[in-house]
C-alpha cells in the first residue's frame, strides 16, 4: 500500500514524538459543511449515502480539502451493524435513528445472527478501500464502530432514548440474556473492524456513546467487559509491520478511566467534562489520549476558540501521546469558519508542547 | 414548633450516628402514584398544582401515607423563581417546561429583578408552612430550589435542551453577561430558600440537574462558583438553635466531587455513575452523601431491587453520613410497589452498617 506521509495520528496514539499535536474532528464529515448537504440531498437518504462507497468517499474526503485535518475517518454509521443484523435501519425526518424490528424478548434475541461482514456489509469495506486509494497517504484513515453496549441500547429501544428503561430493565432483570446479545454483538464488531483493517483501515474507533448512562458497576460488566473482549480480538499488527491503533471511548466515562486504561485499547477518548492533565497523571504510561474541546465552544467567536484550544493543549502539557479532537461530534449548526479557526490554532499553539521533538511527519 | 419524631435524615447529613440509614426519592410525591395523578388532574395544570398550597401539601404527604419514608420534600417545581421574575413558565402537553419569554439578549437580562418572595413566591412559603404543620414533626420537610446554571439554562434555551447552544454560546462569548445573569439568580435563590427555612423547612436541597454538561472549568466558574456564594448566604442556625441542613446535588458531577465537598454544603447528592466507596474516600470527612440507586432499577423485579439496594449500602459500608436515596427523580411508570421494595431493603439491611450506634430516631 501507498507510504502514510503524515503519520502524526499514529504516532501520537503510540505515545512516540510528534512535532504538533494531531487534530481531527469527530463528525468531520457531515451536515456543518453545505458540500456535505448537497451530496446528502442528492443520495436522497442518509442510508444511501453510507451505502455508496463512491458517495462516502467523496463525503470522507470533504473536510480534508477544506481544513488541514491529520486524519481521515471513514464516513458511515455507527448502526450498520444491527441493520445488518437485520433490525431494519430507518431515520426519520427530524429524529434520531429508529429500527422496524426492535428486540423484545429472548427468542428475538437467540434468533440473531453475527452478519457475515463480507455478505452483509461489503459496502462499508468497499468504500473503506476506495477511501484509501483516494486518499493516496496524506493522512490515515479511521475505522470505526458502536460498542455492543451502545448498539444493543438502539437494538432493544428501538432508537434514542432518554433514560433507557428497555434495556436497563433487561440488564437488571434478564442479564444472561443482554449477555447473550452483547456477546453476539462484540463478535460481530470484532469482525467489522478486521475487515475494515484487512481493507485499509490505519487506526479504528469505538464509540461508547450510552456507556456513561450505566451506573458504574453495570458500566465494567456490560461495556467495558466487551470493549476488552473486542480490542484482544483485533488483528492490529499488519502483515507488513505497521500497527493499527484502536480509540475507545466512552461519552461519560470519565470517573472510570483506571479501568478503561486496561481495556486493551490503544487510546482512549474523553469529553469535556474531564482535565487531560488530570486524565493524564490517573492513566499514566498506558494509554494516549484523545480529546476534548467541548463542541459548543465552536458556537463562540474565533478569539475564543482560539483561546481555549489553548487551555486544552495546556492542560495536557508537554509530550507526547495527545490527539486533539472536539469532546463529541461537530454540531451540525457550527459554521465551518470555526471549525477552521480551531484546527488552526491548534497547529500554531500546539508545537511549544513538543519542544526538543524534530519529529514531523516520517514515511511508515 | 413541633418536636421532630424521626431526625435520621438530619443526623446523617450532619454525620452522626442513626439506628439505620434515612431513606427519601427524588420526585417521591409524583407521576408514579396513582393518587397523584388524580389530585393533578383536578388542579388542571401542573403549575396550579404547585401554587395552591392545599393541593401541594396533599401530594408532599402522599408517598409519606405508602412508604416509610424518613423525610417530605416540598412539592414544587425548580422552575418557580424564572417564573416569578416574569418569564411565563408553561407546560406543554408531553414536552418538558418552556417560557413563554425567555432570555435572548442582554437587555433582557439586566431588565430582570430579584424577586420579591414574600409577593411573587408566597405559594410556595405557603406550601411550606402549612406542610410543616400536617407533618407534626413526622419526618422533616425539605425545601430545595434549582441552582443558579441550572435554572439559566431553561431560561436562555426557552426550555430543556440536549446540548446548550444558546447558553453556553453566552457563556463563551460573553462571560459577563452570563454572570450577571447567574449573580441575580444566586441572590434569589438565597432569598429564596432562606425564606423556605423561615416558614419552616427543615434541610434544604439545590438541584444543578445541568452542572454536568458543562466543561470542567466551566462547570467551576458558572455553576460551583455560585453555589458556594449561595451556601454562604442560608440562614442554617435557626433562632431555636437547630441546624438546617443543605444539600448539594450536580448530575453528572462524580468527577468534581472534591470541589463540590468544599462548596459549603453538608451534604452531597450523587448519581449512579459514581462508587459511594470511592466517592466517601475522595470528600473525606467534609460532607455527607446522598444517593445514588440508578432509578432504571425500579423497574426490575423486588427480589433484584434488593440486591441492588443491598450493594450500594455496601458501598458506602459502615458509619454514618449516608442517606438513601435514588441518583436522580423517580420515574413516572415505575410500580409503586417496587418503590416500596426499595425503602424496605434501606430498612433491613441497613441496620447493620450502624452496629453500636443505638442511636434511634431522636427528639430535636
Amino acid at each position: 500500500m501507498t507510504e502514510l506521509k503524515n503519520d502524526r495520528l499514529i504516532r501520537a496514539l503510540l505515545r512516540q514524538p510528534v512535532d504538533r499535536t494531531p487534530v481531527w474532528m469527530m463528525r468531520q464529515a457531515g451536515r456543518y459543511l453545505p458540500e456535505y448537504r448537497e451530496i446528502r440531498q442528492q443520495a436522497g437518504s442518509f442510508m444511501n449515502l453510507c451505502q455508496a462507497p463512491e458517495l462516502a468517499c467523496e463525503v470522507t474526503l470533504q473536510p480534508l480539502e477544506r481544513f488541514d485535518l491529520d486524519a481521515a475517518i471513514l464516513f458511515s454509521d455507527i448502526l450498520t451493524i444491527p441493520d445488518a443484523m437485520g433490525l431494519g435501519l430507518y431515520f426519520a425526518e427530524g429524529e434520531g435513528p429508529k429500527f422496524e424490528h426492535p428486540l423484545r424478548n429472548e427468542a428475538q434475541i437467540k434468533a440473531l445472527n453475527v452478519p457475515d461482514v463480507a455478505a452483509d456489509l461489503g459496502y462499508v469495506t468497499d468504500a473503506v478501500s476506495l477511501i484509501r486509494r483516494e486518499l493516496d497517504g496524506r493522512v490515515p484513515l479511521i475505522g470505526f464502530t458502536g460498542s455492543p453496549w451502545t448498539l444493543a441500547t438502539y437494538m432493544v429501544e428501538g432508537g434514542s432514548s432518554r433514560n433507557f428503561p428497555r434495556i436497563k430493565t433487561l440488564l437488571y432483570d434478564q442479564p444472561r440474556v443482554l449477555h447473550a446479545l452483547l456477546d453476539k454483538l462484540a463478535r460481530s464488531v470484532t469482525a467489522y473492524l478486521n475487515a475494515q483493517i484487512e481493507a485499509g483501515a490505519q487506526a479504528v474507533m469505538m464509540f461508547d456513546t450510552w456507556g456513561g448512562a450505566l451506573a458504574h458497576a453495570a458500566y465494567r460488566e456490560f461495556s467495558l467487559a466487551y470493549a476488552r473482549q473486542i480490542m484482544d480480538g483485533l488483528n492490529r499488527h499488519r502483515p507488513d509491520g505497521s500497527y493499527v491503533p484502536a480509540v475507545f471511548f466512552t461519552k461519560g466515562g470519565g470517573l472510570w478511566l483506571e479501568a478503561m486504561a486496561q481495556s486493551g485499547a490503544d487510546g482512549l477518548g474523553l469529553d469535556w467534562t474531564v482535565h487531560l492533565g488530570e486524565a493524564r497523571r490517573r492513566v499514566g504510561q498506558r494509554v494516549a489520549l484523545q480529546g476534548n474541546l467541548d463542541p459548543c465552544i465552536l458556537y463562540a467567536q474565533p478569539e475564543v476558540i482560539r483561546r481555549e484550544v489553548g487551555h486544552v493543549l495546556a492542560e495536557y502539557g508537554a509530550g507526547p501521546g495527545h490527539v486533539f479532537n472536539l469532546g463529541h461530534g461537530i454540531n451540525p449548526d457550527v459554521p465551518p469558519d470555526h471549525a477552521q479557526a480551531m484546527v488552526e490554532a491548534v497547529h500554531e499553539l500546539s508545537p511549544q508542547y513538543h519542544a526538543g521533538s524534530d519529529t514531523g511527519p516520517q514515511p511508515h
